[in-house]
């Protein structure tokens, strides 16, 4: 099964969970490695730009998510 | 109730709002303890590069939000 | 009276001055203290890449307001 | 006369030189005085990264143009 | 035969496929030195900003994706 | 002759072409002198961050393009 079957989602709230899995996403097929990305995790998850940026690459796919849902209107 | 029941608002300014909801729901599913993220809270609320990225990434939710609100035309 | 009534203008130029005042607003809702915006005016006013940054904000909320004024065709 | 009376151009190529305007307005509403920011030219003008931080706004700015030009098609 | 025979894929992780390998594409256009870039790999993969960063690319080539799939709708 | 005559190309990989050109130019326009340019490259073509910053512009430019094509479709 792929792990990402489909941009369409019931909710808003959905289309943020797959916004955040496509952000993450992102980072794993870039550094695949499951234990580098667990020690990285203390260094973002305690700067505050670091979760700034974090949060801005999830608004960049949160921008595409919904837009496939045509905004849930 | 869902924290992000829909995009749509009445105004502009309750848009905008959402947006910073956004925001800062993006940094709290990053980093989901309450007392980090108000510790982190000194170190970029007073710095002016912080603050503009997280002006930002406010203004990347805006887009979206606007967009599912048809600019409020 | 609303910060943001509107993001309909009647001229490019007044739809930049809205994006200003997007980004601007941006800080002041996650700083809200003005005493130390001021303070860190000196900052990044006096910085070149803080600037281009301040520059890059307006631009997207620029792309917002643009759009929502079908780009004063 | 104002300083952006439109974001329609005959041409692509001046299409992008609004883009750049756009993009030094963004700097200069935020840092109006000349002489500092004349001062700050050096700085990111011989610094790589700021370079291409500042082709990014320009970047930005350009698909607002383009977008209200239709692309020139 | 081109790298880049097409941006429509069938399904949506095809099409991150794709947004990555644009990513990946914009800096080997940079830098083309092959030697260089398998160097730096091990800048980049060990740091978890320069990981959130990477993610930012591959996101804003993910909107021209799935936009150019119609959101596989 | 223009330097950009037309964001219309006939395949997805010439329209990349144009938006690695777009971003050059960006930094160009911006920073003229040729020799300046040249000895900065030695500074992002060695790291990591500047490269994958230099993709970001890339793909926003490619957004452009890639928008002005209708996607190739």
């Amino acid at each position: 099964m792929s792990w990402l079957p489909s941009l369409i989602t019931e909710t808003p709230e959905q289309g943020f969970d797959v916004a955040i899995m496509l952000s993450r996403m992102g980072v794993k097929k870039t550094q695949p490695d499951d234990a580098t990305r667990s020690r990285l995790r203390q260094d973002y998850a305690n700067n505050a730009d670091s979760l700034t940026e974090a949060s801005h690459v999830i608004a960049v796919n949160f921008q595409t998510v919904a837009a496939a849902n045509n905004y849930w209107r």
